[in-house]
């Protein structure tokens, strides 16, 4: 007899992008679909130096269990690393090691999410935040980026009118979209949070990544006090087959999130976190994430400068100040699945922004990703992508 | 204002266990309590040498983002030592890489149980399990232990009665009792089994550490065909600090358990599955689980025989043919947890039984764990937990 599955399931799909990515392995294909860091970048020498050394100094405890909330020196590091270059009061005890930090949206869904509560996201939002939430049959609101972060005004009205459980952010250079929140927005978003019952989750994995602009302060710490939980990930300084992300939270919120932790997974792999910890111990972190922004902002210069040169004008771009991700909006009833079917032939791809819009709009919207590919396959591959909406818009 | 949380998270609580793993930190306790692999067996020279040939061979690939299902060819490994060390047929796209096999609870608690929904557990039943499909807000049913495994008739009668969505089962020396199901018992379970819409969940992470007695084949695809999930582990033969499980299922439960993984945490470390992968194609599992297997067993021996001159013969305990545990009941109206007390004084902890038992019972028993102490140490240990239990019977 066929099994009956839990109800949930029936609402949550595949992701969308990983079934874009298989369209796309075809090598002849160049891709700006994928949300891959460039692993030509990834510490390789100095990881295995640092795994190397883990294992011949305390080999039998770096393969054992270990306790649900991470490797305490690890933590130490993250919160003195919050301190000296966030500028924001963290303390280690306050921070729970998880497999990345799509482990913390797990986390929260089960925490604060019964069947039907409300989360607020951004419109575009991060479609990994989207499926996990998914998972515990949250319903969704959105609030609109506007260039410099939400727009406050409907923000407020969300809050008022939809009773939600939580306000999911991706703060800098968000994804898909590329923007960052300004420090009044970040202002503005923290005095519209204070005093509600709503938990403030902020998501910020590309942070370090900065090309450009003016270093803003997490909304978390920085400009609220309370009810706040900031998620980060070693996935884009460091490496993401690691899997190794942290949540910054206290009080009763961390006691439940490490409850939830245990019966999700006992605790995260006790060897790649004493590896990570070494790493970043004995080997330059700053000089390599600094490596890092100079190849992806060269990348991120090449795209747009690409875009300026192929693209017809009246399509717009985000112009990120850091990260992985571009934001192309198309005229206005145009389709960018129709687009993506003529770029492939063009053998060229990308990710229809649809499916990131959970209101159903976004039909004329597309991400471009720019830190896994070199400057010359940016160059040919926006210029096919500009052929390929030149010939779209002429039909 | 303080934030709401989820109904689900008034009922689970913090790990007995970890609890009670905090009052026998004290290195003068002799601690029966953990549920630890012994850490000198760890194979920490092959590890290293496999993990120093991944990062050397293909480092950038093991540090970079992969798929959901796992690394294909530690599958293929998985699904071909199935074959040939248990008989069954796996194919090597039914398995799913997981966080360990405690992930593969969270995801049968997602894919499976709507609030409410039953499963199925042993009478004692693994702890993990309980807390796990707690979180998913679970009704639990309970089906005895015999010495050769369920009592078929009561089994029966829960699975007519309960309309339970699963029975989760440890079918080889079980976690906390110890006990292994006979091959009559696993033709009793599936036949029971057949033709209904429950899935039967066989987690076996012990089953390669047998110290004597027959080998038995899996219940699932060994005597049951349809509607089994069979979890797996890499934690006890190899080391549990990569935290590196796996399920095997199958059709529509296969692909909901791969949705459900990626709303968890994308995929399971690139990095720690490419190492296994090494370690196992590389090196020789095969006479490492049999030096695991030896230790084990004289430990085992050690304590069994410790426990027949130092225990009362009023106190019954099970006898193991292989896993990291015994299963010990005093006298009908004492308990157990009084008795830690009484031990604790004495310098020697294990874990009282009753939270095994979610209907409130096992007041009399607890659990002993042999893999993590020497034999010196569990001479002594059960020496004084002998005086413990005498002192404890005169009162």
């Amino acid at each position: 007899m066929p099994v009956k599955f839990a109800d949930r399931m029936s609402t949550v799909h595949r992701s969308f992008i990983r079934e874009i990515l298989k369209v796309t392995e075809d090598p002849s294909i160049i891709s700006f679909a994928g949300g891959l860091p460039n692993p030509e970048l990834f510490p390789v020498a100095d990881l295995e130096a640092a795994a190397v050394k883990v294992m011949e100094e305390t080999g039998p405890q770096s393969m054992q269990y270990s306790t649900t909330e991470g490797f305490q020196p690890l933590r130490q590091y993250i919160a003195d690393r919050y301190r000296e270059k966030k500028g924001i009061e963290v303390d280690a005890d306050e921070i729970l090691i998880t497999a990345g930090s799509q482990q913390c949206l797990d986390l929260l869904g089960k925490i604060f999410l019964n069947a039907g509560d409300n989360v607020i996201i951004e419109r575009p939002g991060y479609l990994g935040a989207i499926q996990s939430f998914s998972i515990f049959q949250a319903g969704f609101k959105t609030v609109g980026l506007e260039d410099d972060g939400p727009d406050l005004d409907e923000l407020e009205k969300v809050l008022d009118s939809s009773d939600a459980k939580m306000f999911y952010a991706v703060t800098n250079f968000q994804n898909p979209s590329g923007l960052t929140y300004s420090s009044e927005k970040r202002q503005g978003v923290a005095d519209l949070m204070r005093g509600r019952d709503v938990v403030f989750v902020e998501d910020d994995p590309y942070g370090e990544l900065r090309f450009m602009g003016d270093f803003h302060k997490p909304v978390v710490r920085g400009y609220l006090e309370d009810n706040g939980v900031l998620l980060g990930s070693f996935s884009k300084v460091a490496a993401p087959g690691f899997r190794l992300g942290w949540m910054v939270c206290s009080g009763e919120m961390r006691d439940k999130a490490i409850i939830a932790k245990q019966a999700s997974d006992l605790h995260t792999s006790t060897f790649a976190q004493r590896v990570m910890h070494r790493y970043v111990s004995d080997y330059p972190i700053d000089s390599h994430v600094e490596k890092i922004r100079a190849c992806y902002g060269k990348q991120r210069e090449t795209m747009v400068r690409a875009i300026e040169e192929y693209f017809p004008a009246e399509v717009k771009v985000t112009r990120p100040e850091g990260g992985m991700f571009l934001w192309v909006t198309l005229p206005e009833g145009m389709s960018s699945m129709d687009l993506f079917d003529e770029a492939i032939k063009n053998r060229v791809a990308f990710v229809p922004g649809r499916p990131f819009y959970v209101d159903g709009s976004g039909e004329n919207t597309f991400r471009l990703n720019f830190s896994n590919s070199d400057e010359a396959h940016i160059e040919e591959g926006i210029k096919r992508l500009g052929t390929g909406i030149k010939n779209f818009l002429a039909k």
